[in-house]
């Protein structure tokens, strides 16, 4: 996740610079060979640059609302995450008669966190679960194609296995399974991409829209045309990019959702309800980025 | 589901390419028109183009947010039946007192939801369910117009005969229950296509609107006139046909929620949970399309 | 509801056929008007039209999405009582002792739901009533207000009544409860119709701008006007139309939400679950539209 | 709540009647100056205008589709309202042991409803609370900031009094919990007007856009100005007008949410759940409009 | 929060004054430039300035509704936790046997809900918490990095200390969850901004086109450029401006959400509750903002 402050001009420019520096050669070659040959020319009209700018409109705004709600979905869904392992922990440490237990299920959660993060980027999660799981679980959950939901079918073995009040295991099984709801929310937008159609469509109206607009303005605009095609293809180039970076939160990108410093904040949570002295610290933003 | 990567040129071109081609032919046909009858030609005006144009726009617009929020809605249903399946199971192998029985449920669960994936594809599930339920209950189903439904009332009943605790019975309950309302909402989508004036409308106008185009645009654009009445027809013809592919999510098409995939997921995280050396591969794309 | 298929030419002309024809008369007469009299004729210039235009598309753009989602959500909620039916039929057989009781519940939910579409439909719900539940108490049902409601609080009396244990009664009353919360949805939905404002301003400013267009378009399109005039219309004319067909689902037209259809489909699951032989067919659409 | 019918043509220009008339003046007075001085008349190019009305409509259409959000999810609440109190009086007679009670319960549910009503409407609660409850309970009443809610703490007492069963106090509290709910979901939008930016903005540049339409439209309009600048005005104030009408539902206006109808229906409703002759009857609307 | 009736015209200048000025006065150097250079100069045509304007309102419109829609549900947040607020204290004086324990457990609610504004805002808490909760815990908490959640643990454990049965210990489990929910919401709508593309851009493409706004306009509107440029720019700054105002709602700032005066709100309503004597009074507006 990017924090405010760090998004400068030279963001900006690295952010859409490749494309733009191809439009603004375009946008001069039209303009030049327009000096050229400009007896024959014939101006592509204004009516269809307005009406192809009002559909292409329709394409981005779309998207863009589309690729933020997945994005915000995700944060939600890990905000729910947040809030269930702290209330497993909570009522681990309240309602469980052997305080080894429930310190036991609140470090089995600490993990699952952790591996359900390296479950979402693809990364394979077995530094993280060394030493925060026995080693013969670790080495059970090899041959498991998800590795998380195995751990958090375990923890409940757990809490099920310590025989406690059947309306207490009741409470528990609620909250476990508000647990595999955010996981498998998670999962949904991780596996299920956006439509292929709005992810394509919208790239090639977009970068088409930005060839055609030199030619509908440079007999209007002249030598000016670069300036202002430039301008107007920046606004939707820009558009387009805010789409693709914000559909798929879980690809450990710089706009991901802050998954690291999530999982960080559970595991330091969860430890201060333990009342151990983990001398953890939030994670601290690289060159104003939060992963 | 279409895969990233798999919509390539060719792939567009015979999505929108049929109606793209017989709109090219009018457009060169009505420029052609024009040349030979100009002076007593009389331009169709800019002015109803844009209105038309806008109030296409506001149809297009209304129905393919409309019809993605019906595929999402689809897959998020789907993805709540992942979690339903993987909250029955877990209860069941923590909760229930017999082991044999927890795995007779989690079987059960199995044959249930790839039951309910012929039964929204409107298939036939008897190869399905040979050999995932007793051969006598799977010949009684073959009366009921419900085949999915009455599966899972005989798991509750099964879950039911357990004489568990009725506290943990009524959190098998609500899991059934959970079950039942994601069954229950994938039976609304399908039964309940779009209403039709969104359906049939935005169709008749879009095409409408693509054949008045090129009057309205020869005059300004002369010879040019297929090309830019090409282009804005083909954006207009594209948003109509993504509305098509999205709007009823479990038709067998490749644009289809991948039910294969999901059930496929489902049956081996079920039986991952028991321990199973089932030997399942996760569901492959097959020419880019996940089904 | 119209299924697909049926929303052929013909009908959409019915749909708006009066209207446009009206729209067409005006047409002609402002252009035959603008013949006679020209060189007095001060044009209705073009901007106010596209002004205006995009105002009464604001309008019709809020109302249309409004309509729709008014429709969505009494389809929605009628799914959520299929689902509640099922779970409270399936509740009945496998939680209750006695098969006699659950039996009674079953058909108690199905009268139910018979007597909520005819309370929706302001019909009288005796001739639904008689047979499925007992005479006398029909007979106390004619001096209640809210007859579903009245059926709905004596099937919780009969699950009480069981002397079922507490935990399985809490169940059974928070699917009875997800069942009247259904039920008031619809009813607010049926009383609170879309705020008249809405209802009323989109009306009077969709046909006004009708009236004006041509008024706008005669000096450009001459003898064009009253075709393009008239096109522009319908699309508006449309647009308003899906609002007001949209906007109250339970009227027992043609686009109502289709209860008697849902109602049949309630009744053959639940009789399934019995076992009966009731030999109930689901609605076969009549002249495609399915109610 | 206006319902469908009342608002003919009378009760429109009473709508927005003033800022009309004074529109028109202002539109004539421009008109008029145009003639007179003509010669050094400099156009109010149409650019901004154009640009204007659409920023002006990117406000309206904003506030408009939140000012109906807030209205409707004051009617949604009290839907909620509604089905929670059948749902704790249907509960009261079935799961309470004694009648007395659950009749006594019934009774502080009626007057709880009351008591809301006038809360929300900053209307003294005493004469409707007068004969529906105690007097000692009401004299007590009179020290507390918020009565609806101290009468709802009272009858969760007089639940929990009865002794019942844990599982069905867990009920009561779930059901009471729903109430307090919809009740917090009330004050919120009774106390968190809509951000005054959106309240006052909105309002300053619809006016001053029609102040500025007239001189737009005159050099083109001529002697026609004041018709098209009037009615085009006339969109944008009512557009303003219903977004002012709808953000605050509970002001004792007629835009209401209907209260007294509401709380009349749910006490209909539980007295006829009770088996009382109360004689009452539904609301009727005065002059259209149901209060 | 800014009450109605504040927003005066004075109010209004302050809140987008200075870009303001700045832009006027840049509009008079343009239109001054022009007429000294007039000759040469070439007109910035009018076409661009649409595209780019329609574009601009595509990201303000976008940020708008997701601005508001962040406040709003930091509203809706908190008018959860004081619904979950009166139930837990309503479920304590009712449910629980000691009612010292229970006025124990009001208190704690009390002194966690202004830990939890001031954990908001990123002020210290202890000055609050003197006095509303033992000596020793406050010094414990010193430690802890998440001090309004350790408070709620606590308060847990306090419940569960008391040996209620385990039914109504799982209603408070319930209630002490949607506290944690709603704090959990809280924390994610602080610690994750709307996403920088969507801070800096638009505000980077507001200002850079009301730069632009007086080229394009100066050579139709001559002297008035000055006027009709400042008013357009106006709506656009003002737009960007709310939207700016909205996407923090815990910044102690004058549009935050009032979390003084919900707490407050509180804890009026929670003494009530317990009889106490409080002679508290519902925070004022300061200069018509309420904080």
């Amino acid at each position: 996740m990017i924090l405010p402050g760090r998004a400068h001009l030279g963001h900006i420019l690295h952010y859409v610079g490749k494309p733009l520096v191809w439009l603004l050669a375009w946008d001069i070659a039209v303009t030049a060979f327009w000096y050229l040959v400009q007896p024959v020319w014939i101006e592509f009209p204004s009516l269809p640059i307005t009406l192809l700018g009002s559909a292409v409109a329709v394409y981005l705004s779309f998207r863009n609302t589309t690729a933020y709600a997945r994005w915000w979905e995700a944060r939600t869904l890990w905000g729910a995450m947040v809030n269930a392992s702290r209330t497993l922990a909570r009522d681990a440490l309240t309602l469980l008669a052997d305080r080894q237990v429930a310190a036991r299920v609140v470090h089995r959660q600490i993990a699952y966190v952790h591996a359900l993060r390296m479950h979402l980027r693809r990364q394979t999660p077995w530094d993280e679960l060394e030493g925060r799981l026995p080693a013969d679980e670790v080495e059970r959950l090899h041959g498991v194609l998800n590795v998380p939901n195995a751990i958090h079918s375990r923890t409940a073995a757990t809490i099920a296995d310590t025989g406690t009040d059947p309306i207490l295991l009741a409470t528990f099984a609620r909250t476990l399974a508000d647990i595999s709801n955010a996981q498998g929310g998670m999962e949904r937008i991780k596996n299920t991409p956006l439509p292929q159609q709005y992810a394509v469509y919208p790239a090639i109206f977009t970068h088409g829209f930005c060839l055609l607009l030199p030619l509908g303005l440079v007999e209007t605009l002249g030598l000016y045309t670069p300036l202002g095609s430039t301008v107007a293809g920046f606004l939707f180039l820009a558009l387009l990019q805010i789409g693709n970076d914000m559909q798929n939160p879980f690809e450990n990108k710089e706009d991901d959702v802050p998954l690291t410093a999530l999982t960080r904040g559970i595991e330091i949570d969860l430890r201060d309800g333990l009342g151990e002295a983990h001398g953890l610290q939030p994670v601290q933003p690289v060159d104003g980025i939060l992963w």
